[in-house]
């Protein structure tokens, strides 16, 4: 009997006509069967949200002609559930996200829509995966980050990912010879310092951009995902979505003497 | 000499008109200088969506006129995000977000603007709690929710929380005297079976709305914010931000042979 190929959902947060999406596909198409449903516009940021006070629309496109494209007009999560709950005809093997353009590396796994997408997808029970490059550039060069991506999704088709887990891909900007390897890493301890840009309308009423600096409180902790991509490693870091401080339970119980 | 009131930042999720966030207010004003900074509509759902595609504005308001208020056209982790950086003088000792209308009980967490706002209040390093009443109704009762925060606040005052972990508080739809306690909990391993609500636009296009059932796959399980909010306990779950699954790092790195 063949053995049926992979079934690959791609999404990403950068909206489907992003160029990081073909290439995700393009490596995709080689190892399975590929459907992509992803957002309609850029939704970088958007983290975990889902559209629930508002409508949805879902249009087959064939933006790319390179597989069974939708087009979604919500969140990355909700291109997520719209791939599981109308458009796949099984659960898929496989959740892919990305490729982002720019990096999603430690704090910013919670605010990133490509994470939460594969977030989602691991809530699902599907083995998922979100890849970022460390590159912003519209003319990004994928090829190092394609071959590296093979690699891992080929390791999580062999072996799975453990229960409840999906994986935050971070890739350096580099040749694919000037990459280090790939390191199994944990999210950095860091956050944004916040600027609000202050601007004024043509009526002179404030309005603002969110804008900040990133910063790492961890640096120098080789076991991060931000050492691992400032020493040019690829970074994995596990993430799941069980938010239970655990240990914090007792500490607590302790404390409040209810 | 006097010793300074506690500052206490006030946001929610479902908007600032909401009468949820009123009584929060009440509430807080017992116990320290509050201002509110909530968002100028609904949104639920948003999860830890921040807005860096599109502008934001600030006003500030009289909508209830029972504190320092000011609505924000972004989502509550932008909230958060202009209290701290804009509004306030320093840095508050205390972030409440809610009261929610509705449960953000289990996997909730992860969508719920409610709590991302607790945890971006969390990840600044600010003492941080969502509260979440299990009733919908507009005309919902917040009395009996109102002593428990109370309840719950004073002790945070007292006690702080653990690094790096603020609260999801659920209180169930009871009287005062039916409440059996307030229980330290965990997530329980949950998720939604999705439908995607099919509907004709007067074009005869297709459009969608998001719905589901919440499905609890820990039923029994006596550990966790489900059991607890149905066996009228208010859970209260202590919430991290490192989303790092931090024992599958060797397990990966064993079976990646890397």
């Amino acid at each position: 009997m063949k053995k049926q190929k992979p079934l690959i959902l791609v999404t990403n947060d950068d909206g489907i006509t992003a160029p990081g999406i073909v290439a995700l596909v393009e490596v995709m198409k080689t190892l399975g069967e590929v459907v992509v449903v992803a957002p309609d516009k850029p939704q970088s940021g958007m983290g975990h949200a889902i559209t629930i006070n508002s409508t949805l629309r879902l249009h087959r496109t064939k933006t790319h002609g390179i597989a069974e494209e939708y087009s979604c007009s919500g969140t990355p999560v909700d291109c997520v559930k719209f791939a599981i709950n109308k458009v796949l005809k099984r659960k898929p093997d496989l959740c892919v996200s990305g490729i982002n353009h720019g990096s999603n590396m430690s704090i910013n796994v919670i605010y990133s829509g490509t994470m939460s997408a594969a977030v989602e997808g691991a809530i699902e029970g599907i083995p998922s995966i979100g890849f970022s490059l460390c590159d912003f550039s519209i003319d990004a060069d994928f090829v190092p980050a394609k071959k590296i991506i093979k690699t891992i999704v080929e390791n999580v088709l062999k072996n799975s990912l453990p229960k409840d887990v999906c994986l935050n891909v971070n890739i350096p900007k580099l040749k694919y010879n000037e990459i280090a390897g790939i390191k199994i890493c944990r999210q950095a301890r860091a956050s944004w310092v916040e600027e609000l840009d202050e601007r004024h309308d043509p009526s002179g009423r404030a309005y603002y951009w969110l804008t900040g600096k990133f910063e790492n409180f961890e640096k120098g902790k080789k076991d991060t995902d931000v050492w691992a991509v400032e020493n040019n490693f690829v970074s994995v870091v596990p993430v799941q979505f069980d938010l239970t401080a655990h240990k914090a339970i007792k500490e607590i119980q302790n404390d409040w003497k209810l």
